[in-house]
């Protein structure tokens, strides 16, 4: 308004013109500067991006997990998986008694150790439920779970061991298959804030 | 810059006008572009969507499942239900031996077939604790397991069943009920990815 | 093309640029508009939010809930746990059968009633593994779940419990502890559908 008042006064026309022109070129910087911004956002850079807390320890549940893993990461997920409690056994590579207190021993005996110790979480049957399904498994050319622990890893995925449970558990950095971070609820959260799947298993 | 300095010479009047003029066009043209294009990102067309992985057969998990499936399908969300291993229990109808090897036969007779043989994960007392419940929940008017199953088809519920448990448990896509895909783990992130709400039951 | 057409003819030179002052005007102030507006929503003031399902009744998967609730709160996360089926034994503090029907009183009585009830989801022999493992805990000087729970409540966790569910159980809400909402499935989902994080444990 001010502006185009002042335009309707009869001042000098070049003035004027190149008054305008200046005003013209402060607006044609902003107009780009606000085309490229809108430009890099409509192009979502955000990440792809799969959590999983693992905290069952049945040879089932640890397979889906790695199953979504592994698929995740070969469809190019970033992936994280955060081990807790039970879920912690398939990390552990040995099974550790020395130097630990008498209750960190039988928890450390009380849980299976490395996943060819896992069970099912139904038909069991003494591990006869568990030879059939790993038989129908290798019959179907299906990966063991081995084998999907290997491809997770070979694949970039973050393997991430609760301190907190190894600690009520008595399990030592050294009974974990090697890769293995650790860390608490705090390191799952910030990956998982910026996920698009969140699943606890 | 450059424009203004041109302005400020004496360049014939009508001539610099009629360049501002069509600088100015330009801009009022790129503005509005930029306007339309924020006017349609600030209202997200983005979808609502719910996807669930069903790994559970017990009677409690598969009614939750169905419970938050149908509520969120009602509420207008897409709904997508990926069942997998013991999920795969809810959506047979029939038990078939023929043509199955040893190992599928034995899974197939060691497994539940269909909503109605499912046991509940506690309290199950030889099926005393899911008289209990079932009773229950007509006494108090909640739909039953299979209205909820029928509701979610009707409500327009994706099932896919997991096509690699399928091969482990040697279950034949003739004995699940109609209307259901198979699919892998991509099926399942293709869905949860857009999803704003994903769980594993 | 229009307006520089128009300039080009040979239109009063004062009027002419008072028309194209105006419109310049014009520019700069949808300009300003659009600026602001990016500008908000640059700075995403979209809340960060984890939503829990706890159907689980087993004392370690309940902890887990905790763990999870109580640190996202923490970091500044808006929480909301929603309690259905066993899970709701958490939030009981009192076990009541007064007034109650036989089936209502038998699953009161066959349910643990508080979070001091809860067992083991394995290992539980007897109550053996849950002493081990709260002795542990104390040892190694973490929050019981007593005192996580207290916590979860002075961080602002919102606690809802399905009413569905305890109209199934024959739970009133005289036997929950004080501050817990009740709601339906379409509760849980109105809070799922802005988390960021949504588990199902």
């Amino acid at each position: 308004m001010n502006s185009a008042a002042i335009a309707q006064e009869s001042v000098p026309l070049n003035d004027d013109s190149a008054d305008l022109s200046s005003r013209l070129q402060t607006v044609e910087n902003r107009l780009r500067a606000l085309e490229e911004r809108l430009s890099s956002a409509s192009e979502p850079t955000r990440e792809q991006r799969v959590s999983l807390v693992v905290m069952s320890g049945d040879l089932d549940r640890v397979l889906a997990a790695f199953v979504i893993a592994t698929g995740a990461a070969a469809m190019g997920f970033q992936v994280s998986m955060f081990f807790t409690f039970w879920g912690l056994s398939a990390l552990r590579q040995t099974r550790q008694l020395k130097g630990k207190r008498w209750l960190e021993k039988a928890f450390s005996l009380l849980t299976p150790a490395g996943v060819d110790n896992l069970k099912l979480s139904k038909l069991h049957f003494a591990g006869l439920g568990k030879m059939l399904l790993e038989k129908q498994m290798r019959d179907q050319q299906i990966s063991s779970l081995h084998e999907l622990v290997q491809l997770a890893r070979d694949l970039g995925v973050r393997f991430v061991a609760c301190q907190m449970s190894m600690d009520v558990m008595g399990i030592r950095a050294g009974e974990l298959i090697p890769g293995v971070e650790t860390g608490g609820v705090a390191t799952f959260l910030a990956d998982a804030a910026k996920s698009q799947v969140t699943l606890f298993i």
